[in-house]
């Protein structure tokens, strides 16, 4: 059986999900090699993924003639230069999101890839691949709920994550480009269409310590797309109930929900607190799946020679509207995208 | 405009909902009259509910010419006594359930009733009269789910009751015959049927004290119905999150369920338990618009002339299968009804 | 038993529920007049809810001086008239929202109220007097979700009634104004604060009549508050699944849904479709209780005399904000309140 | 890295699902050998999951010196010949339940199996190895629910499947021993105590055809277990909503419930018909995750040499308990098992 051979940059907690799937899940991958500037992470590596190679220099791994595809998974300040040496190297990339830190980073990525159109390159907006979120697509465009024109995200991160939140803000990129960036990138998906204003507020309602780094705790957004249709985006790091992801389309002829409540599991619990449905406590948790099945599809995509569907322009395009909304709330004012 | 004119007997809790709701809220009833033992809230119901007539005495109630129909609302064990008084009187009778506490005063009841054909009786099956229960109904006969063939009935007092209700067992009748035999008349309503043969475990699973008056805590039953349907009953009354009245009727071609969770109001709060929906404490709270509903019926029975549809044979062939299943319990086997 | 004596005026659908709960179920209020355009609803109301006084001018019904209070439930134009005879001839007043059609008459009416200090004025956001929105509004002063900083308000219309809708957008004064003031004011109500700035968009995505009158069939704002809080309000005229009033707030400890799902009642349908809610079709449907309890509180108030809760004032600044959601929706721009 | 050598029999549709988990996704496991009558699903293992080894004679590939286990998911009728084959070629054994279709082939498969103390067994009841079957028993196991003294159990096949259903029903035991000993297993797993006496009920409500193999398609039982504890049972092979398995345990102090609906995913649907949840279809879609997880879990006994928590014993048991209700049904009495 064809397997794609795979070398992995980063090792993360959410890399070395990758890196089992990779080595382990997905049926024609084959994890030959990881990078990290940790050894101790290649060891485990080694020992429980069943690499042949370890690398702590990036360029040395991108060079070994037997990778097919770099995944990409290291923090986003090296998205632009792994992106750039991986195709040097002639690798298909699979890269998480987001695609850089600054617009303009975005940017030359987008340049760079389409110098190179023999290799693939696929972002990983995961939520595409979840299963609630796959099916609502497919049934929006089986025509379920009519025309679509709103749409309502809510992306929480629980507030129990906060205090490893607040100094990673200081690189982040701001709420909306972190963290609102994958709900936007939904959006665009749903909607079909392109951002055309934003308007934004927000501000720090509970951890004042975001501000120091011009960054805040809660905030929303309201964007107006070209054709017309609106979206209302929400954003936050200090839910109390856990981690909660939950997105509305309303169309012509009716609406979907998905996530109304980020339940743990099939569980509900009755007891002197009333009828209580535990919670997600991450996004590890919640997508764990759309982890697998993102990655999976890129594989099969090479495998078969057809280019991925989450592209460059997706990271790019919503990118300029996580800036906009950045801008607006900085500027107190309608930016036109 | 047309008004009955009423006398209660019995104002305890419930019984002065009774009173209230005929004394403010149904149109065509007048609350004249209020019998208790108590002359405190016989005093109160003049102040409050603005009655004429005020009685110690309930026969000297029954004499006044001026009253159209009784509400019993008095201790089960009266219920014998003061059905009789107000027929003999010429009243008619609204009764709350149970109809008596043995199923030979329930028979003796039956046949005085049948002697004064020219008064209505109705017995207080108050959950055929929610607006839910009254909903499913109205579906059933519509074809909704195909010919009904199963039904689950659960019947659950909240824990922090159990305390009131461990002495009320000495004179209760027991748990089939004091709180499942409204699951019981809902089974015969909904299957259209009555039932054949009973089986019925129970214990004292968290209360012993409810043995000495040989009660149990938590019982269930299984009931063969005369057309070949089944009724699964659980009553209990030690449940944690409430008052949790439930009922499922199962379908040739779907299925309903009337109260999965006894949900206190439209509000749900999410916090660091998850999403918790808080739940209804008292039969009064859940039950409170039923229990106008069905008083607002009889009245409008009266006014219409039109014979109430829950019969004095209501309470007696609900009181055989609760009788039935005690039986069961205490022989440990199947009895034919 | 103290009786408020009651003349109503506008005998309309939402009228006539109010002319009956005065008539029939609030204990400490009479109906003894009302006022209708149409001498049928006149005769019906003698018939049937026993008012002595009927009157097609309702300049007469306010000199009757049987009468303590006046219920305004007349069309929305004829509110200032109303108002301002009933007070001139020393009548206290419940009026239904809106206060009035333009910012100018609601500013009129107020300070005309401010002249009669010794008449009691309440106007009719039934919302708050629903036991779920009351019930959050406790929860939240208990400190359960820590400080509020956003809400969500979904205000949706069922689409089965656009039809009645588009005429009627030729006077209502548009969707924010008409629709979304009263998730407006509760709004205010919840963040305890008054309104910033103003943004909206809008449009008619399904039925373009709308746009004839200035109107829009769906709308959102995002609305920035004194104290930084922040609301995102969504009103829609093309509801699919029925009449659905959703609240969300937000707070630093928890948040807090109303309304999730718009349930009809406590049943569930399980059939090929899959599980099924039926949804409330009607804003009667949905409040009917809360219109009950909004006079019941205001007869109350008289009795007691205390100052109903709810202010001309609420309705002025809940006005004004809905005009700025207007005026940002017509000029493309942040409006500042 | 170590790996579990695993021949599989069987490649049906669960046979299927289990020889790709184990193929592919089971860290330490390889799929080396296959067995099957058709020769094109040899074919077809050989190409996509790439075992080494096919057989169309079963007892040849347990002689193959590599295999260290086999994993059985033949017909029932074969699972004895299959396990005692495999066992005196020294092989370990996952194998799907049923353990047999007799009672007395299970005993003779019980005492087999103790004759090879050295040799590990594994049953196959899935649902203990799903995450919200084993999150419930974990939060069982911690007191969140007191004493667990009731359980309510629902396995319900989807009436799309019914027409499979009738002629598989001449050779699968029938409704309790085919379908309700799932669920009779997690009883037994839940309360912790072994089946006393069994009481059935059960008919053929929607399809007569059922009748002429002794079976029925809707079932219910009443098992009392050592402890006192209760069990309540529901089997249907009619459900208008599709595969619905739910589970309620009720302790002393508070209950769980493992899905109350069946939802597909976390899409809620809203239109005309309400607010929908669409239900999983079939066994494979709602336990999938169960199925790798209960054989991933047999190779970490393997691998770590700790006898599998799931035994022979477990299915002798359960079938005991099936083989009462049976009997209960066919004698209409009460069978102490």
């Amino acid at each position: 059986m064809e397997k794609i051979k795979i070398g992995i940059v980063g090792l993360g907690k959410l890399g070395w999900k990758h890196a089992e799937n990779i080595a382990h899940k997905i049926p024609h991958a084959e994890l030959i090699a990881a990078c990290s500037a940790t050894e101790e992470k290649i060891e485990k590596a080694k020992k429980e993924l069943g690499i042949t190679y370890g690398y702590t220099n990036y360029e040395k791994m991108v060079q070994n003639p037997e990778i097919d595809a770099i995944a990409i998974i290291s923090p986003s300040k090296y998205h632009y230069e792994h992106i750039e040496l991986a195709l040097k190297n002639g690798k298909h990339i699979f890269c998480e999101k987001p695609l850089a830190l600054t617009l303009e980073e975005c940017e030359k990525i987008e340049k760079l890839v389409k110098e190179y159109p023999h290799l693939y390159f696929m972002l990983g907006f995961m939520r595409r691949f979840d299963e609630s979120y796959a099916y609502a697509k497919q049934k929006i465009d089986e025509g379920l709920i009519g025309k679509p024109f709103m749409i309502r995200c809510y992306g929480l991160d629980p507030i129990d994550l906060v205090d490893v939140a607040i100094p990673f803000a200081k690189t982040s990129g701001g709420l909306y480009l972190d963290m609102m960036i994958h709900d936007i990138d939904l959006a665009r998906w749903y909607l079909q269409s392109e951002g055309k204003t934003a308007y934004a507020l927000g501000g720090c309602y509970v951890r004042d310590e975001f501000a120091q780094y011009n960054d805040i705790d809660n905030g929303v957004a309201l964007i107006e797309f070209d054709n017309g249709s609106i979206g209302m985006f929400y954003a936050g790091r200090t839910c109390a109930h856990g981690y909660h992801i939950e997105t509305e389309i309303i169309g012509t002829k009716g609406s979907l929900r998905i996530g109304t409540t980020p339940d743990k599991n099939m569980t509900s619990i009755f007891n002197e607190n009333g009828v209580v449905k535990e919670c997600c406590s991450s996004f590890l948790e919640r997508f764990e799946q759309a982890y697998f099945n993102e990655v999976n599809y890129f594989i099969n995509c090479l495998i078969h020679k057809e280019r991925p569907s989450v592209k460059v322009s997706d990271g790019v395009l919503s990118t300029k509207i996580a800036y906009a909304c950045q801008k607006s709330l900085d500027e107190k004012s309608i930016i036109t995208i």
